[in-house]
């Protein structure tokens, strides 16, 4: 359906901030014990079409939270739990702001619901990578979005009062999904029976005390006169089972990357994004670092947030956010790697070598996640591979995560490609496997084959090999890549969209791709259904005069 | 987007055909060949809104389709290769029609997809569990669906004709996906690289020669004068490989199902399903068989068809389709067992026991896949367990596959359920687990631990054991089963399809799930965009005068 008319989505976005800048957590540290306390301010949200009452969250609380698990990991190494709390007395979080929902584009629904998305399921890749673990401490009311957040959590505590329950509302109040992976994991993480989940989830008023612990919706109940303490001795005893993180006093501080913005451009220190808004594309450049590098975990801690890597992933990680939240037009990014190929391999060589530091560790992860948010941006993308180019180890993925790649062949200029260590099993995709098993699907001896080879491939090598899509030669490549751009720019965004969204995450499903594949698929239909965003539909109608009213038909 | 004005859909659909009145194939039998041709009959499709040019399909080819494939499996036992053909002349099929597409409603195109998704799953089913293989034999044109359906096959001969492609021409030309699992076989089935992948669904034209192989969309290529040489020899190798189907000269007829059809009910021998179109509800009744039942291999061949499973899962997946297409309005079925329950316990240790027999193995695989079917509706369904209900053994498995079951605990009327080895893993779900494991899930000893005990479980005992939902009391029965059936009816229809499309199918993704899940939930949110069916989107643009007009932004 055509977007209604509505309040304009808040864009442009930025998505940097840190702690003394938060309006809507509080992040306090004693000893290995964090607490994170959603507080959020009323009149803070990004737009001041809604008021975010009772811990209600929009894109900046949820902006706040991912730049909070973030610094825990890279500045707070001594962190081995998270509390995920209140500040507010009787009120942990109402979940996602309807309001907020109900102003937004659809394209602003769906692209809230991702990121939210991803910082959940980053709270959990803490948990299973860094030995971060994370306790929910629900003191109230805990809905929709609130209860979501609890379940990325390892464990949750309600508190028993007689009336604080966790719910699932979304269904029956506002006529959509819980989209932030809240009926997978409920299912898939917590176990809780399936007939049990489908009658939680069309209850308003929710469940709570032993019900909720026999159901397995929480872990664990205490009376209002208990619960701090409970809270506490749970936490201590948490991070006395995750010896996961080595003893690490010193962090290292996440600085502000201070991008250069224009209406042409965005410059960040080793990347940068250019639009040509006219053709719909923007050309997307990593620049690999120049000289030598820190080769031992004490000097990229000395480094800290000015080694290659981090600084690299971090302001592609902003990028690909500010592609998907303000160029919503761009549809195509070309995607260049660019420099001293034989820096990336060896800043790659001391990544795979280290990986029981905890900082190098780190960094491995962060490379990560940020080729996973790629994966996941609904835009095509297309890699280029030039002479100068350093599509070398852990930099190749780019080329590996594009839809397709393109590259030169001309035999009187030099033009290579290099796999490392860093393609091998350090940087899965959501789906479990690398980038190389989910290019050759079903022909594991073919991927180890090739990470043997520590040789360059040139292009015919390259194309061979299955490594990359096209190799023109120097007489087609410019016809052939001009034609390429403009005939996906002439699709519709939306088939496209599918289309990736399909062939990107062949082979396994693990929860993480289920949360993204089935359930957050089912619930952009949904979104686009007038049962819910019509005029009188569920969310159109919520807390406004009249009841929705329904077309019966089953679909 | 509301449905925009068009012609109605040709229901209520009848879903019984056979062979003497298929319209669009003709069927073929040589020993242990057999050959299934597409002549579609133009003039002949379910609606004169169109016609079905260039073996391009429509409902009611794809329903002679499904039927030839259930016959063979029962009648012609002697059967281990099909061919799947074409009887046009450099035609073999050109996708599902597009006029049908543009003119169907939301509803209409999301259940004729599932429709034949379900039989191309069939196919590969018969292939895996009855050794019967699929042999595609493309004489020409091979578009979109058309190539799905050779997808759905083991193997793919291409005619080498310098013209003749295999293409999946939908994201290109009509801003859709290919809807009958094409993207997720082509990388999760046949291991097209997925850059490839993303190439070949993007042109129109398709890939044709050497190149189809190369990229593995074919198995082989054979010139015009060499072709149909080149297929019986293909199908006559498969057919001596496939070693599966016992020597089984005897079949056995599936005669018409003939149910009394009113406005208010379809009656069939072992089924009834009756309509409180008021309420919105269905109530869908399975009758067990009374006296005693044949117990041996062959007193099954004898019965034949009137044996009851094959009647009683005829009958139910007759009625799963009618409810689906011609009943719309309905949203939640009341599903009930009714009868002795010692009869089915009887049947179910006959077809336990007798498991290497091909005519048992059809009957529980027919089991199967429609329990399958019945996961994949998109309606609630409640199961009440009262005194005098049959809920036994495979019985039972349709209370495990309800999204919540009532069981009456009253202490003055026995009320029972029972387990038995059909609730082990004869009867798996799509994704790949039984329904105890799927209720379980990751409690493996528990799943052993209720398969171990013969006896049968009251309402109390059914209650802790986690096997039913509810067990009320007579005094609070009648009002939480009211209530329960009223709230669901309440609801929005598209949340709750959400809802259970996520909750029935916790635990690990198949390909068949991701076709239903990942693939499916994605073409329906794009059948719901104006890009694909707006006025001027690219499905309703197709073939008429001017080129569609997409919205730019990505989503």
């Amino acid at each position: 359906m055509a977007d209604r008319v509505h309040a304009p989505d808040p864009a442009p976005v930025t998505f940097e901030t840190r702690p003394d800048l938060y309006k809507h957590w509080r992040l306090r540290f004693d000893g290995p014990v964090a607490t994170l306390a959603m507080d959020v301010q009323e009149d803070a949200g990004l737009s001041s079409a809604y008021k975010l009452k009772l811990n209600s969250y929009d894109l900046g609380v949820d902006i706040e939270l991912a730049d909070a698990i973030q610094r825990i990991r890279f500045e707070h190494p001594e962190t081995r739990v998270v509390v995920i709390a209140s500040q507010k007395e009787r009120i942990f979080c109402a979940g996602a702001n309807i309001m907020m929902l109900r102003e937004s584009s659809h394209g602003w629904k769906v692209n809230f619901c991702k990121f939210t998305n991803e910082t959940r399921l980053a709270m959990e890749d803490a948990s299973q990578h860094s030995g971060i673990r994370f306790l929910a401490a629900l003191n109230g009311i805990c809905a929709g979005g609130g209860y979501e957040l609890a379940l990325a959590c390892d464990e949750i505590i309600l508190v028993d009062d007689g009336n604080s329950a966790v719910s699932l509302p979304e269904a029956p109040l506002l006529g959509v999904l819980p989209g932030t992976g809240g009926l997978t994991r409920v299912v898939d993480k917590r176990h809780v029976r399936r007939d049990l989940a489908d009658y939680f989830s069309t209850l308003v008023e929710g469940v709570k005390g032993k019900r909720a612990v026999a159901w397995r919706l929480v872990d664990a109940i205490h009376p209002t006169s208990q619960f701090d303490q409970a809270v506490r001795t749970r936490a201590a005893a948490l991070a006395a089972e995750s010896a996961d993180r080595a003893e690490a006093p010193q962090g290292i501080r996440l600085d502000p990357l201070n991008p250069t913005v224009s209406e042409a451009a965005v410059t960040y220190s080793a990347v940068s994004l250019t639009f040509n808004r006219e053709k719909r594309t923007a050309e997307l450049i990593v620049h690999a670092p120049s000289g030598p590098q820190p080769d031992t975990p004490d000097a990229i801690l000395k480094a800290g947030d000015q080694f290659w890597p981090i600084r690299a992933f971090r302001e592609l990680d902003d990028a690909l956010l500010r592609l998907r939240l303000n160029e919503p037009q761009i549809g195509t990014i070309l995607i260049k790697a660019a420099g001293d190929p034989e820096a990336v391999l060896a800043i790659d060589r001391t990544l795979a070598a280290n990986q029981s530091h905890w900082l190098v560790r780190e960094i491995t992860l962060l490379i990560k996640r940020t080729l996973k948010r790629l994966d996941l941006t609904s835009k095509t993308f297309f890699a280029f591979i030039e002479p100068g180019s350093a599509f070398a180890g852990s930099l190749f993925e780019l080329a590996l995560a594009a839809d397709r790649s393109y590259m030169l062949d001309d035999p009187d200029r030099d033009n290579f490609v290099w796999l490392s260590a860093m393609n091998g099993d350090l940087l899965p995709m959501s789906n479990g496997l690398s980038r190389l098993q989910t290019r050759f699907l079903g022909d594991e001896g073919k991927v180890a084959d090739l990470l043997k080879r520590a040789e360059p491939y040139s292009a015919s090598d390259a194309l061979d090999a299955g490594l990359v899509t096209f190799a023109p030669d120097e007489i087609d490549w410019d016809d052939e890549v001009r034609l390429g751009v403009e005939a996906r720019a002439a699709f519709s965004p939306d088939a496209l969209t599918g289309l990736e969204a399909n062939l990107r995450f062949a082979g396994p499903e693990t929860m993480e791709t289920k949360i993204f594949g089935r359930l957050t698929a089912w619930q952009n239909w949904i979104f686009q259904r007038p049962n819910a965003v019509g005029e009188k539909g569920a969310l159109q109608a919520y807390g406004q005069q009249g009841r929705p009213e329904f077309d019966w038909r089953r679909t």
